[in-house]
């Protein structure tokens, strides 16, 4: 057993009392038997499962922290539905380049039961546009289960869900992301930090661990690790300690 | 040192000899001094680099596949940009459901200096698609560096341009993809293998060692790690084994 940590310990509180919540129905629906022809062979043709995950998206996002979640979440054959969401429909360029379309607007986003913030340099301008703010914020109070990834935490930060909650961010972009949330509890030394319906994941790669400990939520242990191995990933599930922080000087 | 296997063998092999090809002034020019708005700077705008990465994307590709080796490579600030390829430029729709647009054609690619060619489902259509697979052939003799990602070496491998190379795959698609090449020198303990200018990696999330060894390949190690940093990755570089070969009873 790894040493208990504030984060360990609002996770594993988190855990139990959402495991108590989870739909056995759907446990016994979920499966990962593995197939001949691989774990891309998720779905037959596109996703289209019982849970629809909206993903946030604004010019400038970061690949990864939204492609990274949708990813591992996917492995979980059947059970997620992936729809991309911005202040409007249409093509949405990110900081590396390539363009995603939006497929609804944050207004009329239909039905979502995970919303995930990503983070990105546009984060820097968005967390002063007060229309994505608010549009983001009122369906966050809305939605089950809400992620941010990286600085995506600055946007949560901004709409004032997360005071005086536990949260963590981008170890590298740290002083910048917390500067948006004054009143947040933040967590320098967390890989990801879950408390509630919320869950805020350190750097880039770290959502993908983030969202297969929401898998473990959602699930249970067994259906994440599976998901993992699904991916052919190593999952550093939140008992390890984040050594980012410490690379970074954030703590000793 | 770990134990040398043949495909640490051949990555060594592959490393000394494209090192001493690399171009300093490259090297020179590339730097990761870290900036205390974090990773996500890796660009002011949208990456804008000095080489061109073609990603090959077709209906039902795999979104880690396509957004991991991105991420990984855009950690290395102002050296590439990313430009999506298809038969045909527009709106491409992944195995998980987010659409992709596609900047330009195979044939029309514009200067290519890295070619990637993901995996997922659509692949086990796209083996029997002559027209992608006959321009991606022509594409891929004129591209200084091709890499596959996962089943995308199925696709490669249908090119006749791995024969008679070692290669790798997915290894849970294992069988389906290495019969789409039976003249390629299949290596099942691989999580990514590096053979002249082509590079194949493992399953989905092997692309992102694989792209942090390229970025070994065409600067330095300290580049490569420096590059994981930035994304608060683990670089599991080529010299671990591949714990999923065994996992799915490819190797005793």
């Amino acid at each position: 057993m790894p040493k208990p940590t504030r984060r360990t310990f609002i996770h594993a509180l988190a855990t139990v009392t959402l495991a108590a919540l989870a739909n056995p129905g759907t446990i016994q629906a979920q499966t990962t038997v593995p197939s001949p022809s691989g774990p891309d062979t998720t779905t037959p043709t596109t996703a289209v499962g019982k849970r629809t995950v909206g993903m946030v998206l604004f010019e400038g996002f970061q690949c990864l922290d939204v492609f990274g979640p949708i990813e591992m979440l996917s492995m979980v054959r059947g059970q997620f539905t992936f729809v991309m969401l911005a202040e409007k429909t249409g093509p949405i360029r990110s900081s590396q380049g390539p363009v995603v379309i939006a497929d609804r607007t944050l207004t009329d986003p239909g039905e979502i039961d995970i919303l995930i913030v990503p983070g990105g340099m546009g984060t820097r301008r968005e967390v002063n546009n007060p229309g994505l703010i608010t549009t983001m914020k009122t369906l966050a109070v809305a939605t089950p289960h809400v992620a941010s990834v990286c600085t995506g935490s600055a946007l949560l930060a901004r709409t004032g869900l997360l005071d005086p909650k536990p949260a963590t961010s981008n170890k590298r972009a740290y002083a910048w992301a917390t500067s948006q949330g004054p009143a947040v509890a933040w967590v320098a030394e967390a890989h990801w930090v879950e408390t509630g319906k919320y869950l805020t994941s350190s750097g880039i790669y770290a959502a993908m661990d983030m969202a297969l400990g929401l898998i473990e939520r959602l699930f249970d242990r067994e259906t994440a690790e599976k998901a993992a191995q699904s991916a052919e990933y190593e999952w550093h599930s939140d008992a390890h300690p984040d050594p980012f922080a410490k690379l970074n000087g954030l703590v000793p």
